[in-house]
């Protein structure tokens, strides 16, 4: 039984809210259940130094959390005055997913920054940011296709989404939440494509470590659960 | 004119959002027409080290800006290693605003840390912020008072609130946004109690110096608006 | 009473030691009383990058105080790894008051920067940082006028000098001492120029708010003072 | 054709050299051919402070790099003030891998550091820190049992070791050297404990996503690769 | 011919300020010529961690640099964030010629900072802050002495200064200026007791390297000049 | 008796193993006895910034000691987020003493960076590094008058090698040990070139101050013992 009640191969409620700011070339309010993250995209008419004379373009991603959007209040980054090491892994992995699926080329000597901002944290926030930060960068995309700057369609060669599956209870689940995610024996994220392949897979063993089996059985939870996703995201920019 | 088409004595449409956050046990989202900033109010149950044992609490406020709350996007403060000046000058003031309608000896040895965090910017997120951390603040002391700690009307001696005023285009008005803020002669913002006390003043020539009179008149449009403020934080909590 | 003895009109004994510095354009130790702070001005020839190409120049500042200019050894800053808040307020402060009074293009593109470094406190730093920076600024436009790059007229269009008020032991009181400084229920610093215009005015409840006829008392108090200052400017320079 | 001659499912050569340094309690050469990492297991009478009264200890782990174990000289972490992204994720993998196989409660109330510094790189640094500090460790561990703070065989609950397999020039092949790493299309690297179990799986796309059979390809050839470690370290410390 | 008409034996005009700072324990603005050093010394009741219930005391010192102290205006360090190397290697000097001539256990558990912060440098700062550290050292001794925390004569147990000499234009010359420091081709600091004994000597070739002779002969020099500091040392404190 | 059981004038097992690392274009690991440090040299084809169109070169050093390099544990610099004034002292001092036997302007504007990276310590590990350093310099010379970009009898003046020496229980001895050097009444660093003039001198004494007759036979010490290392130096590059 899962705290929330779910079955183990329902995701959480999934929302988008496009164009949630004002200022953002892209932007999305993107939840799963109760993790709300804020994705904007930011473009910059100059890509950052060592690529510059090479025609290439660049996707980065920035990644916080509010202080409170935590049970218990984190302390502010910006005070304690470095980023720390989960946040760095984070925004890494948000950034190799999103370039998985851009044609760097096509974006001419530019630079889009996807800051995925945490507002309330219920477990996911990696993976709920990059499916919404997907819907920030196409809206961007789009935004600099009416200014005759680029092409979506030769930019952005797939949809990208995540979720996370693990082992609760012994039984594999889908879109683990904060409960689940601090009990869980096991924990993988994956990141895939519109067409189903795999960009990203990250699995770690919590408590025992766990056999292949069990890892295709995730696996196999995520391939719905992102296809569905990917849908979702089509939905939402349709 | 003004550029939003509001009359000089017109503040934005103010709303107050409680319990946006799941977590905090005081939380608003404040807005200010497009300024919005979300507020939350966390307890600890241990003061400043400086306070321990004087039976004393604290309040103190952290001030942050979203990276592209802004028109163009601002370095992530925690990736630049530091908080800026600015941002060091406005929590200051957000916390020295709270502590002057707060009794710390009927807190008891306890700090409520005011995370006051720009979701959207668009000229006022401090006066917001001050405006909507009291909201936080106070239903974080409704919270600590459900469960025997303290009684909010021992600590929480009045209202307070904040509203801008300057002089734009030869008139004074109030509650400047981005565009009329960036080219004003003259800047003011007004912390005020419920009761009409002044809790702090800090105006500003940006360009001109400015006279006692005008200071005079500006005072008068915002204690005007802080009153406004004042009823609609009545109203949202009452 | 006043701790010293001083009448509540009555500033403390006012000294500008002029050239003070064998190496920089200008400078100037400034005494309020026991409070020292040695003001040097130093021009470069490019201005922040921001600025250039654009024919205007700069005026900024920095503030620092000797660890031991302190009733308690303080931590200093270089050790610590950065400047603390009420660093960062102050130099803003200075630098926002002295340039009120420069026109940036006569300047032409070049910067000069303020430094005043308290050797000794007691009360009211950063007043006498304004009015004795303003000297070291004068001075150094003198230098740079004698070489043919500015002149003095065209650049510097008034005095500025800067003096706190507050109300102390229920008396409204000018520039306070440290031990008046201490204990003030409200606390106000005035920036003014020659020609009596506002430059900045803060101030603030450290107790119980304070009314608009105080801060009316304050800021009489305030003109004369500053009147006083300005004549003490003008006699030094002359 | 691999760079170096090997066969598909061929490790470079693979030592260890114990004792390497003469002061920490266990340490270890290890030599993933021209990849080298020393890596050293440092304890100390004192958890972490949240682990204090709980009876459990900690293993944690860092990673550096020195200066020109690279190609091209990189520059010092220590003298550019703080750990990059990649070396925080790197130490933080080969802190979790190391605790996989650990029984906290065992340790008793005590840290284990181990350092893993890099001598000299060709791909597969983290891997050759993973397989090599289980070494010291389990040196660390015996030093510590010979002196009756701990039972080895309580403690140490199993091996753990680490390969890259990637997929480079469209073949699938095991331990990547730098010239494979850098123009391999899939790059995934396994952590598995001598019973089999997986402790960690991180696969990346560099270029294009890859397949759930391509993923199954790697692993396959990874877990014979980590049978072999295993069996080397074995006879390491046999 | 030195740049200053000095003879190669002459110090520069020496002078000392006593109780320069109204608040530290014991301060001295020293003088060598144009280089001018605030020194002061701060008593606190508790020693560093790793000296607490050793029944043992410190002497630690800190060295700054106003930011026009010199010919070019350099960069704050509290503003750029970090302690430079030269200001670290300086400090460490002071500290430990400072210690060298105390006696520790008689101090009791207490610290003491002597900061030495350059007001105007002209070349020799370092040994005019040594020099003058010791008069701020002994007045601060002798205020603890006043209010019965040690005896001075038990913890002070011998004078101790500093002074330069080097090779200029092929002579052999004392107490560098900036003008002949920045030309020297050898530049040698000594620090020395009262009663002649060495503390430190730092001598490094600019240009070519040195001879033992060359060594002697500045060690000649550097003995009369120190017993000449010393002289004045106890002409200031007599 | 030295706890070695070496004589007094007798250094430890000297070894200097060249082209340790396979990617720098030149490098040594030297030991001293149990002190081994790794010394690589890296050309860059730019020099820093203030030596642009001067058509000089640069040599610089960097210094770092492994955690576990040391009895115990030190904390990473890199982790502590800056380099401890020892770091910085240490390097300097290495930079300046192969600059002493570096003809910058043969070397055209390019910077070589020597890093010295102790892999175990024993006592003197800044003299091995400046032994070892001179050997990894040499051979980065080597590697670029084999490329045709400099002459090395040109570039490089001499050898320069570096002892140290103090006295421990009230004997002269030389190349002090850890216990040694821990519990000496006086410490002198010598560095001398091969043609015996004095690069640098820095003696210090640790407990009571020092005679100029005790400085005059650690320096005679120094002096065959810096002879034999350049012997030795001849010895490994011949």
């Amino acid at each position: 039984m899962r705290p929330s009640g779910r079955k183990t191969d329902q995701m959480r409620k999934i929302s988008f809210e496009r164009a949630f700011s004002k200022h953002a070339e892209g932007s999305c309010l993107v939840k799963f259940g109760d993790t709300h993250v804020l994705c904007t995209a930011s473009v910059e008419e100059k890509p950052p130094a060592w690529l510059r004379n090479t025609g290439k373009g660049w996707v980065t991603a920035e990644y916080g959390m509010l202080p409170r959007s935590t049970g218990e209040r984190m302390r502010r980054e910006a005070a304690s005055g470095k980023q720390g090491g989960r946040t760095q892994e984070i925004q890494r992995l948000i950034g190799r997913s999103l370039r998985a699926v851009v044609n760097l080329e096509a974006m001419g000597e530019r630079q889009i920054t996807v800051d995925c901002d945490v507002i309330q944290a219920d477990g996911g926030t990696r993976t709920a940011a990059i499916t919404g930060g997907w819907i920030a960068l196409h809206d961007c995309l789009k935004w600099m296709e009416s200014r005759g700057m680029v092409k979506v369609e030769k930019v952005l060669k797939d949809h990208v989404a995540a979720i996370s599956c693990g082992i609760f209870a012994n039984q594999p689940v889908i879109d683990l939440d904060y409960l689940e995610d601090s009990s869980a024996e096991t924990d993988a994220n994956f990141v895939m494509t519109g067409s189903g392949g795999i960009v990203e897979i990250q699995g770690t063993a919590e408590g025992a470590p766990f056999s292949e089996e069990e890892l295709l059985t995730l696996m196999g939870l995520a391939k719905n659960g992102i296809a569905e996703l990917v849908a979702l995201q089509k939905q939402a920019i349709g």
